[in-house]
């Protein structure tokens, strides 16, 4: 991999790829080159980096040769097809979406979490789905300490994980219900303006979602603990951006919330807004458009000695999705730990 | 007690106050006389029951004999030192603060959970938090066949279980945010448009909100179950009304999703909206306006098989607060089971 890698993006266009380009900007990544993929629908359109014009390419007909690090975000099925393509013309690909989690070969990885993990890629290395980053990043520290039996977890997750238009949507709802008028919704099934949706991602059996089974299965893979026990309840709430999640964690021993915000305020990527007294909690206000996971609420459970509550909050674009995926290829180009 | 009593609602002019005077309506809830009371400010306001225009008493001043029951809901510091008043000139009091709510002699009542208790009362009826109140109507079935051991929620809470004004501000502050406005807010510490705010009520001890404790508090004092583990994070968020919460529940015993359905449908004032293949599930948008609590989204749980997952949504105005007080006051004139 070169110092400064010939990079590129696929869903330039969409909320995840515009992000990752600004993020891109503000951490000064270094790259020779850098080339924007979209479909043809949005193929030819201008995209101001670094002061220079790009212009999107069709993914479909472009050629996809000399480019070291391809950051995807196009929807899964768009990822199935290119990030094999991508990897076999010598490209490491770093996806964005639910395609390949689950392969057990692919790494599935959180740098605060399992940094080396990506080392092993062959060509593709996934990243997580943004509700299970932000609950593992605030986690990591307390199982290193005390080791994680279980979870418990219900989300307040913003529009903006299903994409521009849903967040659009979500805000011009919002105004018509505001107004007494009508609304023709496109993005959901059933209204998010002033509502609360117990439905992210499509049923599965049991009559889970498949956003809640990734809670489950992306934390056994990414913690490499195949047997915790892990409960999600996920839901849409009518907030832009910004995730919050009530965490319920049960560990091998108890952990005051004294110990639980020293081992935080020493992990990396996390931020305590802790203080009942002055009103201070994470809230997604705060935490759009930053970079940390913000913990906050910690509670030791009344029931249970050995577990904790915290109330954990994070820019689902950033640290769940588009931070995640250049953090990741940071990482790449420093190389394994010696 | 008369089986036409003489009723009086005090805080006739609020949030509750007025979804109680509408169910008292649309009940035929049968009354030989009907008082209103407010405090001096609305003190003279006309208000419409059953087309007859009623005057607002204010409540500092006027002659409080002659009444058979009374409706609380003008705040917790307005019920200490006037439900004794009205009660000592021969009301029974149905409080629907939480004033009198964790005293050992004063009944705290849900009808669908522990109607006979009332019947103990000494003058002073307590009706519970909203938030409790529609939890405990969909797990006392549920513990009736298995016994419920332990209790983890989040919940989704509507702004107007803060008020009226707190109602008109979210919906303003909503406004000012799609205008790109700063909103200056009154009753809301930090902004409750598009945010979801983890603290209601005021902050106790261990980190636990007030909101939070009562849902353990009365848990325990409805359901006569001293030792049952209650773990509850409360949260507002940007919905005008109608609670969601999400429930994790332990029994002594499994429960199936297909038993739990069968409890529920046989169970009063209880709707079961459980068909994740038509995507139906509870919403408040559904909800508000109704009186049952309906439930949903029912899942055995994957790390224990004694523990149930389920949404839960009601009319926080309705079932949460007011017409449970309104069902008090009927089965108080049905009098005790036999």
């Amino acid at each position: 991999m070169p110092k400064n890698p010939r990079v590129a993006i696929v869903g330039a266009t969409g909320a995840v790829g515009q992000t990752i380009l600004s993020i891109l900007e503000e951490r000064h990544f270094s790259l020779d080159s850098l080339r924007l993929f979209a479909s043809a629908r949005s193929a030819g359109n201008a995209v101001v980096f670094r002061g220079e014009t790009l212009v999107v390419e069709d993914l479909e007909t472009a050629d996809i040769q000399n480019i070291d690090i391809a950051l995807f975000s196009a929807g899964a099925s768009v990822s199935k097809v290119f990030a094999p393509r991508f990897a076999e013309a010598g490209a490491v690909v770093i996806d964005n979406t639910s395609a390949f989690r689950n392969e057990p070969d692919i790494p599935l990885v959180v740098p605060e979490v399992n940094r080396e993990a990506m080392f092993a890629h062959q060509g593709i290395i996934a990243n997580p789905n943004c509700s299970t980053i932000q609950m593992l990043v605030a986690l990591k520290p307390l199982h290193d300490a005390a080791g994680l039996k279980r979870i418990i977890v219900s989300t307040y997750q913003a529009v903006s994980g299903a994409g521009s238009r849903a967040r659009q949507e979500m805000l011009d709802s919002t105004r018509a219900a505001l107004d007494g008028h009508a609304f023709d919704y496109q993005k959901f099934v059933h209204p998010i303006a002033f509502n609360a949706l117990p439905h992210i991602d499509v049923f599965l059996e049991g009559g889970w979602t498949k956003e809640e089974m990734k809670m489950v299965w992306e934390t056994r893979k990414i913690m490499d603990l195949p047997e915790v026990g892990v409960t999600a309840t996920c839901v849409r709430i009518p907030v832009a951006s910004g995730h919050s999640e009530s965490v319920y964690a049960e560990f091998d021993r108890p952990l005051s919330v004294t110990e639980a915000h020293s081992l935080w305020r020493k992990a990396p990527g996390i931020e305590v807004v802790d203080d009942p007294a002055e009103n201070r909690y994470p809230m997604v206000t705060q935490a759009v458009g930053t970079d940390p996971v913000y913990v906050g609420r910690t509670r030791v459970d009344l029931s249970n000695p050995h577990a904790l509550n915290f109330w954990c909050v994070s820019d689902n674009l950033r640290k769940g999705a588009a931070l995640n995926a250049v953090q990741i290829a940071e990482e790449l180009l420093k190389g394994p730990a010696h």
